[in-house]
Formats: C-alpha cells, structure tokens, sequence
C-alpha cells in the first residue's frame, strides 16, 4: 500500500484547498442575508427531532446515565467545532442510531463488570473515546479515505437496512411497553392499574400511528395537488416536526376526566437538575479505571472507529455528489482528522459523540441550492431589467447577465462558466429582433428558471447557525418533556419506512414478491435500471444471499456482550464484495446491482395496456384481466369509455342516447 | 303526452319480449353447474353487509320497532319475488339508505301524533306503502319509463353525494357515540363509569378507522403488485367482508381484564324474540288508522314513489350498459310494475320494501360477464384441442370454435356473429402455414383471451340463490350480533369514501381545490373528458352551484318534519337541468358536464416533466421544481439519474467512478 508511504499527504492537501476558501466560506454565507435561515432552519429541524428521539432511546436504555441532554449537547458542541474548523462545512454532524447502540452494549457490558459498574461507565466510555481517536488520526494520516470508493453500495444498503429493522424493533417494543407498568415505576399507582394502563395502551396505539400516517403523508407534500406552492413546499419541509407538534397539542385535548400521567410523556431530565451535571468529573473517574478496562476499551474503539469512518465519509460523499456542480474542494482525509478531535473531547467530558449523519448532510446541500438559485436569478433579472429599460441589444442584457453570474460564481475559470451558460446564451439571444433588440415585455426569469446551471452557496453559516440551535434546545428541554413517549415510537416507525424508498436492497427484496406475471407493472412505473439490466433470476438470489446476511446481522445485536461485534458483518461485506462475490456472479451485473449511482429508467408503456379501442373492452374480460375492467368500472358500476386523444374521434354526445326502454 | 294515450303497451311489450326468453333464462343458469355459485356468493357478499348496517342505523332510529331482521327480510323477499317474475334478473333489489331515511322521517312523524303514536307506525307505513304501490302501478301503466333519459348525471351525481355525506355523518355520530352512554341504558353499570366508557371510545376509533383503512385497500387489491393472481382476486372480491370478520375477531382478542360489554356489539333482537313477531299483525292495526292520517300518507308516498322509480330505473339502466352486449329485452315499464307489489306486500306486513340498488346491480352483471367467459373460454379451447389432434386447418379449427360460440350464445343472427368474431377469425387464420395447418403447440386460449367479444351469462338463477342466502342471514343473527359497533361505523366510513371516485360531481369538486399551475398534473393521468372540453371557468361556476344546491339537499335533511320532502329538490333538479341551466351555460358544454357516459382520456406527459437531460437537472432547482428534485432524490439523499430509454446511452459504470477524494 503505497498510501502508507506518504503520511499526511491527504491531510496537507485538505488544508491548503480549504484553506484558500476559508475567508470566502463566510463571506459567502453573510452576503446571502436573511435568507441564509431558510436552509439553517430547515436542517435544524431535521436534525433536531431524531437528536432528541435518540436521546430518549439512550435514556431508557442506559437507565438515565445518558439522555435527550446529552445527545443534544454533543450535537451542538460538534457541529459548531465542525462548521467551524471542519473541512467541509456542507456535511452535518449528529448523533445516529448507530452511537447509541454502541453505547447501549457499553452500558450493558459495563454495568455487569466488577470493576466497572455504572459508576464507572462514563469514564470507561472515554476510554474507548480516547483508543476511537487515536485510530480516526492514523486513518487520516495513512490517506485510508482514498479507500472510500470500496464502501459500494450493497454494504451501504445493507447497513441502512439493519437500522430500519431497529426503527422497527424499537417503535414496536415502545408501542407495547405502553400497555404495561414501566420499570421502576411505582405499579400501585392508579395509572398503573388496569384500565387506566389500557386507555395508556390505546392512546398509544392511536397517536404513534396517527404520528407515522400524517408524517409519510406530509412527507410527500410537495406532490400534493391540492393547496399553494408555498403552503406545499413548507408543509414538506416542516412536516413532520409539525406533525409531532399537532399530536403533541391533542394529547393535550383529552377529557380532563383522564388521569394527569395518562398519556406518558418523555422523561429526559432538566439540563439544571443535579443527574444532568455528573459529567465534568469524568477525567478524574477516568484515572480510576483499571488498566485491564482501559486495554479492553481498544475492541469497542475499533468497531466504533471503523463505523464513524464509514459514516462520516459516505455522508460527506452523498453531500457532494457531483450533479451538485461544487465549485470547493473537499476533504475527506482532513475531516477524519477534525472527527477524531472531536471525539476525544466527547469522551473527555463523558458524552456520545456525533459523526455525520445521513440524510440530513445532502438535504443541507440541495437546501443551499435552492438558496443560491433564489439570490442568482434575483441579481441576474435585476440587472437585466436595468439594461431593458436602457433598450440594450439582447447580446448586451446577455453580456451583463453572464458578468453578474461570474461575479457571484465561486468558479474562476471563465471558459467552462462560457460551456455552462451556452444554453441560456442561446434561449437570450433568440429573444431579440433583427437588430438584436429586445421587446419591453422580454421576461429573463423564463430562461434563468430553464438553462441556469445548478449552483450551490458553499459557506459555513447555516451549519453554525443550525448547531447553534440545535444547542438552545437543551434549554427547551420543559417543552421536549410535554411530547408523549407514544408520538416518539410512531416518529421511530416513521423513519424506519422513510428510509426504505430508494434503497435498492428494498426493492429488489420487493421484486422477489412480485409474480413473473406482474413484472409489465414495475417496468411501466420509474425503475431502477437494474431491473432491465440483470437477469430477474440473478437478482433474486442476491438479493437472497443479502437478505440472509442482513438476517445474520439482525441476529448479532441480540447477543448480549458480543453484539458489540456488530459492524463487523458490514467491514466483512467490503471484502466479500470486492472479493468473494465475483466469483458467484457475473462481475458486470455485480456492477448494474451495486451501481455507485441510483440510475432510474422512465416508464415503458406495457403492450397489454388499455389503448384497445372502447369496443374491445370485452377482450379484457378474461381472469387476469378483470383488473382492467376495476380500473374501467366507476365506483357505481358505471363503465368509463377510454379514448387515448382528443375528442374529435367521438360522436358528439346527446343525453337521451343513454339505454332506452323498448317501447 | 303520447305516452299517456296507449295505456300498458310498454308493460305488455316488456311481458311479451322477456317471456320469450324466460325459460332460456333458468335453463342458462341450470346449464353453469357450480361455477354459478361465484357470481351468487359475491352478489351476496356485497348486498348483505349494507342491508345489515342499514338495518342497525334503522334500529336506533326508531327505537327497535325495525331492525336488521326486517331489512334482511325485505331483501330476502324482494329478491326472491324480482329474480322469479321480475323483467329483468340482471337488476338486484335491497334496502337502501334512501330507504332508510324515509322510514326514520315516517317514524319521527308517527310518534309525535295523537292519533298514531308508536304503535300505529307500521300500520301507517302500511298505507304509504299503498299509495306508493298505486302511483308505481300508474307509472307503469302509462309508459312513464321512456323519461329515465331525463335522469342525468347531473341529478343521479347529485343525490350520490348526498348519500354519502350521510353516511359521513352516520359514522362520526356512531364514532362520538361509543364515547357516551347509550339513551336507555344503565347509566350506574360499570362500563358506562368513566375510564371504560373510555376506552370503549378508544376502541371505537381504533376499530373504526381500522375497519376503514383495510377495506379501502382490500378493495384495490386486484391491482397490488404483490401476491399471486387469484388470491388478488379473492381478496378484491370478498375483501370487505372479510375485514369486517378479520376486525371482528380482533375484538374478541383483548385481554380478559377488559370488562365484557366493552367493545359494544350490535343490539339488533333475534328473529325469534318476541319483539321481531309483530309484523303479522300489521293488517288489522292498519284499519284503526285514523281516516285523515291516510290520506296524509299520499304526501310521503309521492316522495317514496318518485324516489323508488328514479332509483330502480337508474340501477337496471347501469346494469344493462351496451357495452355488455346484453342479448335479452330491458323491461323497465314492467320492472316498475313488480316494483309496486313489492311495495304493497313489505307494506302489508310492516316491513320496509326493497329497490333496486346500486353498485350491486351493475357488480352482478359484470361477474356473469366473467363467469360466461370462462364457460366458452372453456368449450372452444377443448373443441379446438380435439380438431388440432386431427391436424385440421386453421380454418377448420376456426369453424368449429365458431360454431361452439354461436351454439352457446343467445344471438340468433349468424351475420353479427360474423361481425364480432373477425378479429378472432383473422387471429386464429394467421397462426395456420401455407396450407393452413396449424402447429401442435397452437394456443387457441391466447386468442380467446384476447379478441372474444364480452357475453354476459344472463339468467335468474345467481339472483334467486343470493335472495335465499340474503334470508339465510335471518337465522345468523347470534352470529351477526358479534361485530362491533364501531365496525359498523367504519363501514359506514368505508361505503361514504368508496363511493366517491368516478363522481364527476365529486372530481370537479376536487379540481376547485387545484391551482391553475397544478392543473397538467390532472391531465397527465387519466382524467374525464370534461377536463379538457369544457373551459376551467365554466366547470368551477357550475360545481359551485352544484354544491349549494347539495348543500341546500343536505340542510333540508335537517328539518324535522318537512325533511320528508327531501327528495323533492332532485326531482326538481330534472327540471332545472332541462329548463333552466340551458339558459345559463352553454349547452354544448353543458351536455359535456352532464354525459350520459363516463368518458376518460389518457393522460398526455407534460412538457416540463422529467425528460430532460441529467445535465440538465440544474434547471429545475427554482422553487416551484423542488418537487421535480424530490423526486429525484432517494430518501438518503442520493440523486437519481433518469434516462428515458435503455442503457445504450450512458457509459459503463466501474464502482470506482464514485466522487473520488482529492489526494
């Protein structure tokens, strides 16, 4: 491995091209004004909930050692180190799913040691910190990020799959755990007795699901076809927090007959109350670990390093795709360095540290795009309206709009900005009349919205900004208690199926449910091009094969102590990809199965479909196509007459041709 | 009106024309075999379950003077009159909301009388009944069928909605009752005290929107992606019911700690008891109505006529469409005739009388369509199989399927016969070689499927045997007794939602709600063809107008006594819509708002939509094309990248071409 050769060499590289921007990367942010909170309230919002969601999940499961509070407060104190020190400030840093099931298995392994017990737990944590730092430094320093293009897909997917089945698990132990007395609770309470425990159970059963319907229904808002862009685009954005609140504020409108503790409510503590306050003394507790702990610490630290390795660089890679036109570097092998950083000084005050997360680090992307287009497109019209009213010649509008673009533009090469602007050039210089002159009424914005290539406002601001708030939520802390644990175990569900669409593990765990038959239905939708390009029967049986490996998975998190061990099957996976399975399958549909990109085909009209004539409607009958006649047949049982253009082809309808009665 | 000057011809033309075929029509049916049993057992399905909620929404309306037993019975008997010696046996007859609504007015009325009172409410009935009958007999004797031409879309769409915002209001009313104590009931009894009473609500809610929920899935199932063909099938067919058993069971598995009388079930009295035994002596009490109180009954009775000969007349029109190429006479005039005994028998023994009904009536049309093509299906490919062993020419083999066709249909004219079989023939000659002989893997069934012309089994026998099964229910009582209230809440829910797609009235309503730059999304699917002919304005100002007059039917509904007349607005809504709309809209518009037939076009893609290049995705970053972009995103974040054909186009993909990480 010649990377070993040349220590630091990524590392250097990253700081001087970053180095360079740094100045621009808050210029730009300051220079967008006010509507720099869109995005940071966006994100915010997006990374918040599952912050405190986690938080909980922690609680419960570390019997109170760490909460909301801390995870909360890792966050913020990460992603403000990061926004500003970091590499590339367009990754989001957070807590995941993943910390908290390690922290979990320490919790457990931990409190059954002789020399650990809870007391200790803290301080053994930094340990495993302080060991997890030392591999993420070396991991920059021998350039291991030029290995992420071996992180592909199928490891990826299964990993993301395996926190769904977790989100499930979890939403659904929460959902029955409200029907019965928790632990440690007070059991001859009458909220603990039997009918009102019952109404505790139901009301769980109604708000976690009602939670999980109004959000994937939100969700999709965007696509509704009812209601103001704006109204849509918020309620996409902000749904699901809105969601949380919506329930949350009708858990409040029960009859006031029900029982105050009915339904329950999170149980994080105050960030004032004394349990929350323990953490500045865990340096000292460190020195009285014993030294057989701290050695044993390493096991733990190369699992949790190897996750957050990975982690974080697919998060960062999926920020910066290139579709995204970024006009700054990244720095892949830098930012492990600064995630190290930040991780020893998490373990050092005895809180889980945060890595980056996924989705939250593209949407911060394309958030920032939406933004650079809005600031462009009003600079760009401006100026071109200036030059209609002095009745310039569409060569000159276009001259000084290509200026405004460059000048706003991170790019400095003016040629490739020439090869970008081509199409819009074009659309302007059609515009104008023989002596290139335009009409008062030439609209500009019509053509910035159709040929202005993608651009996005690199600047570190909304990532501040965003951790910055994120922080102020630990002071929100009375208004998080008021959410009903039962909105928590809906809002679990929620993100376990709201993070299915796009994998191609699920749909390909799909197609295996699909009868042969059915396939025509899949083809005529948007698909994955997998599905024309490799044969169904190879599909299935890899998708077999990934689906038994993910059962494998799912099977180690439920053995007590060795489940620690659980991202090993996932470094395993990179190796039996690379290595194992070409030898079972075709190298190139390994390839189409394991695409580094999502390619997706547009739908083919099936040959069967309904573009028969009306009067051949009775062709259809038959079994498999009674289907046809469902789609055919209004709800009163009114046959629907298909014609597949306009009305010319018909006879023009007088309302006495319906049935007549013979007379 | 000519139609007045020859008495009876349209009745003595239905006699003549269907007793020609009447004994083809037992013998048709006698012919299927068991197969019969698959139409009979659907039909049953889906008229028993309404009859039975109607029956429940009726009990509490009057008290328990009628209850599902009579609703049942009614049917039972009606359809068991109708498939013997009614005109046309395609037509299936039941209680009907409508109905229901009359006989609650009729009720409220009664009571409240010095002179009638409770007790005398069936008796009183009696005479409504009476009258009815007379009007009915005279609307058949003077031929008053040739109007049901006038009862357009405009009038038939808008007493649909009515129906279903009153079935609305039935399921949130049932919803918010499970929350309090029932009217006469012990109000000291434990599961009417606070924390039962409760969760019995909780129950309901959760029952109801569950019951709701799956049904309205199950519904679709015969498009589902996933699981075999025949299961779809079974699923979409039986679905409803099967749901209403499956939440049913669910009831019965909650813990034993939960007091019995929680979840209420339905209350209605079994057949036996000695309040279901009164009927018989509905004649004598008819007689100590007082004289005035007779008379008055011919207000009601104009309403129930009127109602009855729109709603019968409707149901058999929609189940004899043209396209199921019926080979048997309609029989309206006669139809309206047998209406009327009906009408005077239920009357007689204090039962409500039955109607023609809607969806079944067109539902039991179209399995007989499915069912006959199974039977010829099945006869021609055997005929086929037996000739291909003799290697016969294709035009050989042809002659014999045609002859099987033309010995199984109810055509007599050879010629139209011809007509319809040429695609059939020119199928079956095509696959012949130079001389016409046929390969021994020929499959006849694969042109069967595609190019036979639909048949319709038309015979009384699935009819008569769903009437028996209908009454068959009489004696299921216990075993009906066992759903959940709330279930029936939710079916009440189910039938109010899933009567609402292919509404015109409801899609134009719809379409108000839909911004003008959301419109391509309509016409991008499948949409009526009103959308397109007739301008956007024109459509919203007539909707608007629609929808206060509904709202106008549904106030009226509201009055206590003088919502008797609730039918009157939409027989004058006939004369509206001939007389006065025609003044207001244009009338070529106006016939495309009011088609007698439901006519859809194919969507056409719209311009914007995602044909652009990858390249290009950059242009759809503006704020209205975020949806364009989320739909380009995975959930993770990831973009996709779309092509519209196959792969030829992009370039091979190595895994390694993920964003490489700067060195």
């Amino acid at each position: 491995m010649d990377l070993l050769r040349s220590p630091f060499r990524g590392v250097i590289a990253d700081v001087k091209g970053r180095a360079a921007w740094y100045r621009h990367d808050w210029v730009a942010g300051l220079r967008s004004g006010f509507r720099i909170l869109a995005p940071t309230m966006y994100i915010f919002f997006a990374s918040a909930l599952p912050v405190i969601a986690f938080g909980e999940q922690l609680s419960t499961a570390t019997n109170g050692r760490l909460t909301t509070v801390e995870t909360l407060a890792s966050t913020a104190i990460c992603g403000i180190i990061h926004s500003i020190v970091g590499g590339q400030p367009l990754l989001i840093v957070g807590i995941a799913e993943p910390t908290i099931i390690m922290y979990t298995y320490l919790y457990n392994f931990a409190k059954k040691q002789q020399g650990l017990g809870e007391q200790l737990y803290l301080a053994w944590t930094g340990w495993v910190c302080i060991w997890t730092a030392i591999m993420l430094f070396l991991l920059a320093m021998f350039n291991a990020s030029n290995v992420i293009s071996r992180f592909t897909r199928v490891a990826g997917e299964l990993f993301g799959m395996l926190i769904t089945v977790l989100f499930l698990q979890e939403a659904i132990k929460g959902i029955i755990s409200e029907f019965n007395v928790p632990e440690d609770a007070d059991s001859s309470s009458p909220i603990h007795q039997f009918p009102w425990l019952y109404v505790n159970g139901l009301l769980g059963v109604i708000f976690s699901i009602g939670l999980l319907y109004t959000a994937l229904r939100t969700r999709r808002a965007r696509s509704w076809l009812y209601g103001v862009g704006c109204l849509r685009s918020f309620i996409a954005d902000y749904g699901v927090p809105l969601m949380v609140i919506v329930w949350t504020a009708l858990s409040y409108t029960l009859p006031s007959k029900v029982l105050s503790g009915v339904p329950r409510r999170l149980l994080s503590p105050l960030p004032w109350e004394s349990s929350s306050l323990g953490h500045w003394t865990i340096v000292e507790d460190m020195i009285s670990v014993p030294p057989a702990y701290i050695f044993a610490a390493i096991v733990p630290a190369l699992m949790v390093a190897g996750l957050y390795f990975f982690d974080h660089s697919v998060a960062s890679q999926l920020a910066q795709q290139k579709e995204y036109n970024l006009k700054k570097p990244s720095a892949y092998h830098y930012d492990i360095f600064v995630l190290g950083i930040m991780v020893l000084l998490c373990g050092l005050i005895g809180i889980p540290p945060s890595n980056g997360v996924l989705p939250q680090s593209p949407m911060h992307t394309r958030s920032l795009a939406v933004l650079k287009r809005q600031l462009l497109s009003k600079k760009m019209v401006d100026t071109a309206k200036k030059s209609i009213g002095k009745s310039a010649t569409s060569l000159e509008i276009y001259g000084k709009m290509q200026e405004v673009f460059i000048e706003m533009d991170s790019e400095q090469n003016a040629d490739s900005v020439d090869k970008e602007l081509k199409n819009f050039k074009d659309a302007v210089l059609q515009e104008g009349d023989e002596e290139g002159k335009l009409a008062r009424e030439f609209d500009p914005r019509k053509h910035i919205e159709a040929h202005l290539p993608i651009r996005v406002n690199e600047q570190r601001l909304s990532n501040l900004l965003q951790s910055i708030l994120i922080g102020g939520c630990v002071g929100a802390m009375p208004v998080i208690r008021m959410v009903p644990t039962s909105v928590l175990w809906g809002y679990f569900a929620y993100m376990a199926i709201d993070s299915l669409p796009g994998n191609q593990f699920w749909e390909r765990i799909q197609l295996l449910f699909i009868a042969e038959s059915r396939r025509y239905k899949v083809l005529e939708g948007p698909h994955a091009s997998f599905v024309e390009s490799v044969p169904p029967k190879t599909i299935a049986i890899f998708t077999i094969f990934q689906l038994v490996y993910l059962l494998i998975c799912f099977g180690i998190t439920w053995i007590p102590i060795a489940g620690i061990l659980f991202p090993m099957p996932f470094f395993l996976m990179i190796l039996i990809r690379q290595y194992l399975l070409p030898k079972f399958f075709d190298p190139i549909l390994l390839r189409e199965l394991d695409a580094a990109e999502y390619e997706e085909l547009d739908g083919v009209p099936h040959e069967h479909t309904l573009e028969d004539e009306v009067s051949e409607v009775g062709s259809c009958i038959s079994r498999p196509d009674a289907e046809i006649l469902d789609e055919l047949t209004t709800n009163r049982g009114e046959l629907k007459h298909r014609t597949s253009s306009l009305r010319e082809e018909r006879p023009v309808q007088v309302p006495s041709n319906a049935v007549q009665p013979s007379l």
